[in-house]
Order: C-alpha cells, then sequence, then structure tokens
C-alpha cells in the first residue's frame, strides 16, 4: 500500500507538503511516493529526520498553476506532478493520491485517466465538516456546479458509505441542503432530488436547513457544488470578518484586551473550529480511485490529515464498497 | 405620511411589535397604523407613554400564522393584517408597509395587491448586511428561488438606487455573487446572469466570492433567492454553533472564564455583527409600495429600526426613483 503525494501543489509547495508528510511518516506505518521536482524535493526531504525506506520519490517536470484551466494536466502538461500522480493509481501498487494543488485540474485528471465507478456519473467533492457534536460530511463543495437529481442521489450513497466505513456512524442520517424543511420548499432542482431521494434512497433523513448544518443532527448533507462551496466560502469570510471585528473592539479597551489574553488558547480552539476548509480531509467521490483534494492554503498539518484520511480509506476498501452500494440501490 | 405596521406578525406579537413601535414614535416623527386585533393592540399601547395622536389602529380580525401557506391572506383570511395591512398602501395617506410576519404571504400579498412595479417581473428581497467597512446589501434572500437572469438585473438595477438613495453610497459598486471571480466560473445561470449584467448594468464590478461578502467591498450583492436565503441562514447557524463552541471551552478553565467576563462587552459587539438577520431592515424590492420585511424573531430596535428604514424610503421617494431607473435602462 503506497499513497502517492502531489508534493507541488499548495500555496506552500514543495516546502509544507513534504513538512506534513514527514509528520504523517513518523506517526503512522503509511509508505508515500513523493510526485514533484525530484531535486527540489529531495532538498526538502534533506531537513528531516524520518524512515527514508518508506518514502519513493518519482520525477515529474512540470507544475500546473492554479490559475490554469481545469484541463491542463490532460491536454497541455502531461508530464506534471497532478498527471503522472494520478496516473500511478492505474498501478496496484498505488492506492490512493492526494494534491493542495489545483482542485479544477485535480478533478478533471481524476476524472479522464481514472474514469468513473460504474454507475455514478459525475464525480462530487466532500468535506468533512465540524459541527458541535463533532464532524457531518457535506457533499459536493464544488465539482459539479449543474448537476441533475440523479447526481445528488449517486453522491448520497457514496457519502452514506463514506460516513459509515471512515467516519464510523452505524446508520448516518443523510440530509438534502434545503432553505425550508418542506418538500415543498426550495428550487426545483431540489424538489425533484427530494423526491428522488425519499424514493430511492436508505437512510434518507429530509430536507436540513442551512442554520442546522453545525448543529451535528445530521451526518451527511447533500447539495450541488454551488451551494455547498456557498457555504463553504460564506463561513469562511465570515468567520474572518468577526476575528477582524472582536480584535478592533478589544483594542478599544484595556481589560477587553486582558480578558482577550486570558481566553488565547480557548478562542484559538474558536479558530480551528471555523477553518475547517483548511483542515479537513475532501475526498474526490465518483472516480475510480482514491483522490483526496486538499485546501491550497493546507499546512503541514492538514497534509497530514489528509494522509491519514487516505490511509482509512484504502484500509476499508472505499472504493470496492462504492461500486457495491451503488450497484444494490439502482 | 404614515407607516402601516402589522401588529400581529412576528413570534412576539403584538407586545414587541408595539414596543419598537412606540420606540420609534419617541424617537422620530414618524406618524404608524398598527393593524391588528383592537383589543389586544390597544391593551398593549396602554403600558406605554407616546404621542397618540400619532397613532392609528385598525382593526384585522384575523391572523396569517408562520405556518400559513404563501395564498392564506389572498385567499382564506382576507380580514387578516397582512392582507389589509397591505391593502391600505392603495390609498396615498399610507406610504409603507412593515411586517414580521409570514414572509411568503406578505411577498405575495404585496405582490398581488400592490402589482409591480412597470418592467419589473418578480419580487426580491434585500438585506442590509455589516461588513467590516459598515453595510452591504445583499439581493434576493428568499423572495425568487428560480428567477431568470433578466430578474437579477432587474434587482440589481433596483439595488443600486437603494444604496445610493438610503444606504447613501454615490457609485454603487453591483458585485454578482458566485464561486470564482472568473466570468467564466460558477453555473450555466450565473454565467448568462454576468453577461447580461456586463452588457445592460451601469456600476457593475463583476462577480464577488461568498468569503469577501463581508469584506465591504461591494455595495450591493446580486444572488437568486436560494443562494441569499443560505447565505444569511448559514450565516446564522455557523455563529450560533461558533458561540456554543466557545462557551464549552470556556468553562474549561477559570482562567478563560475570567477573561470572557471582561471581555463580555466587547463579545456582545461581536454577537450584534453576527445578529444581522434579526436586525437588518428587509425591504421587499419590485412590488409597486413600500414593504419591509423583518424577521419573526425581531425584538423591538429591529422593528423600530425597520420602521426607520422604511421612513428613509418614503423621504427620497423609491418607488419613484426605482421606476424611472428601470425605464432608462431597458
Amino acid at each position: 500500500m503506497k499513497i502517492v503525494v502531489d508534493a507541488m501543489g499548495g500555496d506552500h509547495a514543495p516546502a509544507v507538503v513534504i513538512e506534513g508528510v514527514v509528520e504523517a511518516l513518523n506517526e503512522t506505518d503509511a509508505k508515500v511516493a513523493l510526485v514533484g521536482q525530484q531535486d527540489r524535493v529531495e532538498e526538502e526531504l534533506k531537513r528531516y529526520s524520518f524512515d527514508r525506506a518508506r518514502v519513493e520519490v518519482i520525477h515529474a517536470d512540470e507544475i500546473v498553476e492554479m490559475h490554469d484551466p481545469a484541463t491542463t494536466p490532460i491536454r497541455k502538461k502531461k508530464n506534471s506532478s497532478i498527471a503522472i500522480g494520478i496516473g500511478l493509481l492505474k498501478s496496484e501498487q498505488y492506492n490512493a493520491f492526494i494534491s493542495a494543488g489545483n482542485t479544477g485540474a485535480v478533478v478533471a485528471a481524476s476524472t479522464i485517466i481514472l474514469g468513473m465507478i460504474p454507475g455514478v456519473e459525475r464525480p462530487a467533492i466532500g468535506l468533512v465538516i465540524p459541527t458541535i457534536k463533532g464532524f457531518a460530511f457535506l457533499i459536493d463543495v464544488g465539482a459539479n456546479t449543474d448537476p441533475k437529481p440523479e447526481h445528488l442521489l449517486q453522491s448520497s450513497l457514496m457519502a452514506g458509505v463514506y460516513a459509515k466505513e471512515v467516519l464510523g456512524r452505524d446508520k448516518p442520517r443523510i440530509g438534502l441542503l434545503n432553505i425550508g424543511e418542506e418538500a415543498s420548499k426550495g428550487t426545483d432542482f431540489v424538489k425533484t432530488t427530494h423526491k428522488l431521494m425519499t424514493d430511492h434512497l436508505p437512510n434518507f433523513a429530509g430536507n436540513i436547513e442551512p442554520n442546522a448544518i453545525f448543529d451535528g443532527d445530521f451526518d451527511c448533507i447533500i447539495c450541488d457544488g454551488f451551494a455547498g462551496n456557498l457555504v463553504i466560502k460564506v463561513s469562511e469570510g465570515l468567520m474572518e470578518s468577526a476575528t477582524t471585528v472582536l480584535k478592533r473592539e478589544i483594542k478599544k479597551s484595556p481589560v477587553s484586551l486582558l480578558g482577550a489574553l486570558l481566553m488565547k488558547s480557548r478562542l484559538k480552539q474558536l479558530k480551528q473550529y471555523a477553518d475547517y476548509t483548511e483542515y479537513g480531509s475532501a475526498p474526490l467521490l465518483g472516480v475510480n480511485g482514491i483522490v483526496m483534494i486538499s485546501h491550497g492554503r493546507s499546512d503541514a498539518k492538514a497534509i497530514k490529515n489528509a494522509i491519514k484520511a487516505a490511509k482509512r480509506e484504502i484500509d476499508h476498501n472505499i472504493i470496492s464498497r462504492f461500486k457495491q452500494e451503488v450497484i444494490e440501490n439502482q
């Protein structure tokens, strides 16, 4: 079992990626293949001590930049770390691919190189998000902005498996994100999807309103990629702006400043609660292989967590489980 | 000039509504018509001292409940405070209507009783939201979940006028809410709308990403009613859950608890920043009359603010300005 990591993906690559990989090596028994510009990768690796036998470095000349079109690894940069890294999954030796690089490029390359799971028409990105009770699985957060209701049903089936196998929920409650609880609420698209899920989805628990996302009463929250991306980006923007407002307020009085200092460690916990886009692991579901997408701003901890999540997916044979679930329910 | 207020609308009506009306009477020179069950309204009014000459009470026997269908005031409860209150705007004496009641019912009744502004096909609810620099105007937050691109263009024209006349922005920057900055990003609907706005909307400043909503660089943020409702409900849920997490963290250590106490007044400022759904005024644009919708949980301050906002709209002759702007740009 070997996990392929895109050494060149992310705002702080390769340094931060390799730092995260080393942390994962030291905390788990994972084997990793680092794909990227060999000399730069080797130079970074020199800075750490770890079990070198568990790391393979595979050279990839090109880098897909963040602003490159999604088709880049397929059309123009076939020697990029994304194209080569995903291609490795076609061999049985390599079992998962992780990248903090250009999301659109990873989605497109995974879809074309790996193909789709039979019965699944479109890929979807899931994200493990924090709730006041633990975690929930939000899907899709941006792969498919104009899905058909059938696509959401297919994602839901996989999400249920993911929640059970990877997040350990025995009977996951699956909700459809909508602006009202009643089946009659929302867009035509959501109403049609609601009906389809009622008829075909085991564990469908009805609509979930956006203000209930973080309550933790649902294990999986299903939506189109536009809505899901909106949810995570609004959360990001709100917490950032609220932090700015709070800092400004605190500076207005020395007493508040003292209070803030005393609370510092706890405020940090809150920040972590809110920074889920950076720390959460985001599996790309629907493609015929394990692919994890990390935020471009990922730090070493986020990379390490992605490796651990990928390892769990491999251990639970998640792709076979997806295939089985989709076949049984269609 | 007289502002009509639905005395029976909202979770704490009529008590809280009347408390807010009295506050507005004491802080402004507004004249108010309270519509609702006369005995209950009069009883509440007895509790306060204010200029009685500026308050008219108009009896309405029925109450539209929060769970009633949107068509209720038109079909079943024609003697409700919503139906009677909105009907008053057909007379020149009454110039605005405010309700914290059933939003769908207010939208439907306003549309049917008042009709639309020429050139505007659908109503849209705007909401004044906080940003780190002041305020922005988010529209639509829930009236029209399946709009056509043309509807968003029409709302944008009115939003620009609103930002200028009521919020005092000289040349309002108008942005289209999208999950990417580039014109090529997002759903087919958003892409078509982007093109339409580029061609026809003065002051169009391009796409705005959801994480930038609270930065304050845009004066108006345009979206469909599903997306807008998602934005405000996700914000609400995130801040509520973050507060829960913070309280839990604080209780873990006496030092943090002391810190929190010292910061209390500043944390309150933050809470107010986040509670904008309850305090913001939400004008219903597109209908041929001034209608303001308040959150069902509105407190007296929210009602008072809605009355002040309605007064500003009347003073600025907002409906005539909408009509002029829509005619000039079509």
